[in-house]
Order: structure tokens, then C-alpha cells, then sequence
């Protein structure tokens, strides 16, 4: 059985959670709180020397970075696909699935949110700023990328839920409880609403988990 | 004939002009200023609505996200190969490429470091270390991985150039710019100064470009 190492509230350890259930593939949560340091502890960095969450331990092996992960199980569990056939389709929704990943994410996780508030004392309303800038940043791209691109219906592209929506999905959840103005994104808020309400993604959001609080 | 809005110190321009001259492939060049900011005119946001390099247009189709773009070349032009073949050897490859794309650049790149000095009036040096921060947790993990996957040969992957590799020569060249201590991590500068010396990535350079200053 492989395990996941997860946290609840990890918007990365979500995107993970949402592909292996989409896949209808079993794991074996390990719960590591970010809260408590668990991800710096040193049983942890013996599985995943980055010290970041998810880490995903198939047949002995420790895959990390969630990304990198999502197009593995897309590779050795093709069905249902997590990208098109196409070439630039694939470029397309990969460019969205970037957007959160490199564009808004890593400026936003509580790792640079605590790493803002500890070296310059800043309090936390302007961090709150800080977040809410990247977010409308990375939306107002991904949103005019969907309007332009004229490919989305249901989903990121057509009706076929894939690792555009799946990055989608944790950064619109995320982006509420920092309580951004989401309303110059309807297609994107749209299209993250329609894919959470999903029973294989609502079963996996972040206060299902057991180590939510 | 493709074209690839480049600026020649952008490390993510960077990456595709060593991934468009490893596989031989000619590109006409659309110098974006991100100094005159260029890349925020409307003639570019009619190209790029995020308003970001790189883009690159192949037969009228824009592409963006140079991890993306990385990906969508070794799918249509497969030789060299950028990543192996085996599942869990693409994973290790892609893991190492996010490591930067995700852990270290986007919290280094220069809209970043503008938007601490503009929010909060650091000074210089608070923001080059800032800087060194971010490149010094990402490489720690980058030289971790490396030791411990025992993968490496010439490069990241054994003796074959691949997606590591390419996103890792941009961003030692930037830690070097930036006077980062590199001396903790001897394996990746090794391999990305042996990348580096190679004359089809020499030949796309930040320096080397005519819009270099």
C-alpha cells in the first residue's frame, strides 16, 4: 500500500489527495503537522530530505514535489487521464496548473508567510495583503487565459476534469479563507466550485482529513 | 518560423533557449524589456496576458510557462530527450526541475524582490538576503536528493543533459550574480558549471544575447 504524507491545510498535499482519489487509488495517510515542525523532524527528512509536504512512498520509492508526482500517477495510472492527448493541449493546461504552482503558491504558503512576518515584524494584516496581491496577480492570468483560450466548459478544458482544475481547486479554497475578492475570476470560480463539489475531490478536502483541526 | 519573447537575464527565458538549442531547433527573437517594462505593454499582453516571459509561438499558437514549454518541446521534438523514459526516473528529474521552478525562483524573481522594496522600503541588502535565503533552503534539498538518489554521473540523471539540469545552469548563474555562498552544495554547482561549458547551452547565455546590457 502507499503512503501519503499529508497535511490537512497543505494546499499541495491536496492537489495529491485529489489525483489518487480521481484515480480511485488507496493510501495510507501519514499525518505530518506543519504547525508542529513534524515536516522538520528528522524521521520526516529521512523520507523527504526537502523537508516539505506531500511526499508520496510507492514500492519503497519517496516521491516528492507535488507536481512532479501528479504527472507520475498520471503516467503508471493513465485512466481517467489527468492530461489530454494533444500537445498543445497539454501545453495549455499545464500553463494553467503553472500558474498556481509557480506563480501564486510559493509566494503564499506559511512557510514565506512565516518567513515575512519573522525577519521584518510585520504584522499580519500586510501579510495579508502580500497574499492577497499574488493571488490576483496569478488570477487575472489564469482568468484571461480561460476567456481567451476559449477551451474551458465544465472544466480548465472541455468537460474533463484535469491537472489544471486539480491545481485549481486548493488555491480557490485557499484564496477564500484569506478572504480575497474572487470576483473578477467567475470562470475560474466557477470552474474550482464545480470540481470540489466532486464526490472523489469532496472527500478529500481538508476538513475531512483526520488531522484537521 | 518560431518566435520566443526572451529577456536575456530572465532565468526562465533562459531555460527555453537551452532547451530550443539542445534540440537544434532555430527561433527568432522577441526581446522583452523588463526593465522598460515591457512585458506589461498591451502589445505583449495581446501575446501574453499574464504579462511574464517567456512565451513562445509555434505556427500562431502562444505557449507559456516555461516549465510548460519544456515539457511541450520533448513531446513534439523528442530528440535529445529532456526526460527519460522509466516512470519513477521522470519523477526524480522533474522532481529536481521543480525544486527551482517552484521552491526557489518564484520567490527570488525580480517582481518580487521590487515588490518587497516598493511594499515595505527594504533596503538592498534585507532583499539580497531574502534572496539567499530561499536559494540556500532549495539547494540544500536540491544536494540532498542528489547524494541520496546516487543518480547523478555528468549530470543530474546520469551522463544525459535533461529537464534538472536545464533549470538548474539559470539558477546557479543568478546565485553566483547575487554573491550566494555555494560552497554547501558541490555536487549541483559541479553539474551545472559542466552544463554550462556545453557550447549549445554557451551559445544561449544571458550575455551572449543582443539585448544583453
Amino acid at each position: 500500500m502507499r503512503q501519503l504524507y499529508t497535511f490537512f491545510r497543505s494546499s499541495t498535499s491536496y492537489r495529491v489527495r485529489i489525483a489518487l482519489s480521481l484515480k480511485g487509488l488507496d493510501w495510507e495517510a501519514r499525518y505530518v503537522s506543519l504547525p508542529r515542525m513534524e515536516h522538520k523532524a528528522a524521521d520526516y527528512l529521512a523520507t523527504n530530505p526537502q523537508g516539505l509536504v506531500p511526499a508520496l512512498v510507492e514500492d519503497g520509492q519517496v516521491l516528492t514535489q507535488s507536481l512532479g508526482i501528479l504527472e507520475y500517477l498520471d503516467e503508471v495510472y493513465p485512466e481517467p487521464p489527468l492530461l489530454p492527448r494533444a500537445p498543445l493541449e497539454r501545453a495549455y493546461v499545464r500553463a494553467l496548473a503553472l500558474i498556481v504552482s509557480c506563480d501564486i503558491h510559493p509566494l503564499n504558503n506559511v512557510r514565506v508567510l512565516k518567513a515575512l512576518k519573522a525577519r521584518w515584524g510585520l504584522a499580519d494584516a500586510a501579510v495579508d495583503d502580500w497574499y492577497a496581491h499574488w493571488v490576483a496577480e496569478g488570477f487575472r492570468g489564469f482568468e484571461a487565459m480561460l476567456a481567451r483560450a476559449g477551451r474551458a466548459a465544465s472544466y480548465c478544458l472541455g468537460d474533463r476534469i484535469g491537472l489544471a482544475d486539480i491545481c485549481l481547486v486548493p488555491q480557490v479554497a485557499n484564496a477564500r479563507r484569506f478572504n480575497c475578492d474572487l470576483s473578477p475570476y467567475p470562470r475560474l470560480v466557477a470552474i474550482a466550485d464545480r470540481a470540489a463539489a466532486l464526490p472523489a475531490i469532496a472527500r478529500v478536502a481538508p476538513q475531512t482529513q483526520a488531522d484537521a483541526f
